[in-house]
């Protein structure tokens, strides 16, 4: 049986229900959700073959799941790059971003340059809460994604994807098709039209909040942050 | 080679780096450190074979990586209860508490008779900060794991134990050997006195910390947030 869908409104609700009565503090969730995309990362490209990493950072929640990714990738073996052009107001930003200056994780300018001299790229540039229009400086970065002949990670969505209806009809992501997708806590509507392997992350929700949302629990196995599931969300 | 050890002071003043120059809060630290202590129990006792956990918490830091462990015990397939008499005053502490009664673990108030009722238990007592006596209500706590013939995994210490020099020469820690240890981040030198199996965790020390600290990052893994390192602190 597939997994549900969470609709964007719904995982904007889940994430305000965790902070506010679940008493999770952003610097948890995003924790957690980042361990679980560096280890969909290692499942679809370990380190001893794709060891240079590109990670591509928007401004709110995604881009720092990016970035705490990018970090736990250090840990696991990688050389990992960052690309975050627009580091989101909240506190949390700051402070990832140092965590990673420390780590001597370098930060690119040009992405389109830097995607030449990777092994494997992450896209972390717009989440669940995406709609409209892809902005400034982004619009490059997607075609480069898009035209790259690397493996791609998205992270809980294909940036520029619609979170409901899935590949944008103009734009710079039509015809934008990743490797691989890691949904958090649950897929997305847009999971419908995506082709490619298909990882769920974040194993964190108790099953009274799992059951409150609609959302069922993938099947983890032993300590794993991530399970892979196929393409339709049904368990593998 | 052995895995050098960490003294109680440079132990704070690690600590004290992360949150100050590191940018890390104690959300992040303690979210992976409680990670690390339900990993190092899953490989001294799976779920299959000792699904009850009982998790001796104190006051301090070493209790609020006990409650983390709780909760990520409850996902990886355990039945956790908490004994958690005194908690700490940190706004920490009352979030940790409220995420696992959101998951119905249940908080127990008589650990003597609790620990007739677990197969497993987990020592979140005390950690590197403690010195001198043990202090109401934990001294039958100490004695009850002590008397205990199920498996204790202790995290960072055996409570009541100097962190320096070991095994206490008055006390009711007096003959306490835990089963296990799960040191975070590194060694503490009372590890020299330490029988039995001994794991490493806290996977998010970067080189460069390691360096000024003094610490072996110890040879993790895949994807594991622990290592199981010999009596000696040598890797095996």
């Amino acid at each position: 049986m597939a997994l549900r869908t969470l609709s964007a409104k719904t995982a904007a609700a889940l994430d305000e229900h965790l902070m506010s009565t679940g008493q999770y503090t952003i610097d948890q969730l995003m924790e957690l959700a980042g361990l679980s995309v560096s280890q969909a990362l290692y499942r679809l490209s370990p380190p001893t073959t794709h060891r240079r990493v590109l990670i591509a950072c928007g401004p709110g929640n995604n881009g720092g799941d990016g970035l705490v990714a990018a970090r736990h990738l250090v840990h696991l073996g990688y050389a990992p790059s960052i690309y975050w052009p627009k580091a989101g107001k909240a506190e949390i930003y700051a402070r990832l971003g140092a965590q990673l200056k420390d780590l001597r994780v370098p930060r690119v300018e040009d992405f389109s340059s830097a995607i030449r001299e990777t092994d494997v790229v992450v896209d972390a540039v717009f989440g669940f809460s995406f709609s409209g229009e892809v902005r400034e400086p982004f619009p490059a970065v997607i075609k480069a994604m898009k035209e790259a002949k690397l493996p791609v990670l998205a992270v809980d969505a294909p940036s520029s994807w619609d979170i409901e209806s899935g590949p944008p009809e103009d734009g710079p992501g039509v015809g934008y098709m990743p490797t691989a997708l890691i949904s958090l806590t649950a897929p997305k509507p847009l999971v419908k039209h995506f082709k490619g392997r298909h990882f769920v992350g974040g194993r964190f929700l108790g099953k009274d909040v799992a059951d409150k949302f609609e959302i069922d629990v993938p099947p983890y196995k032993g300590l794993d942050q991530v399970v892979e599931v196929d393409v339709k969300g049904e368990k593998l």
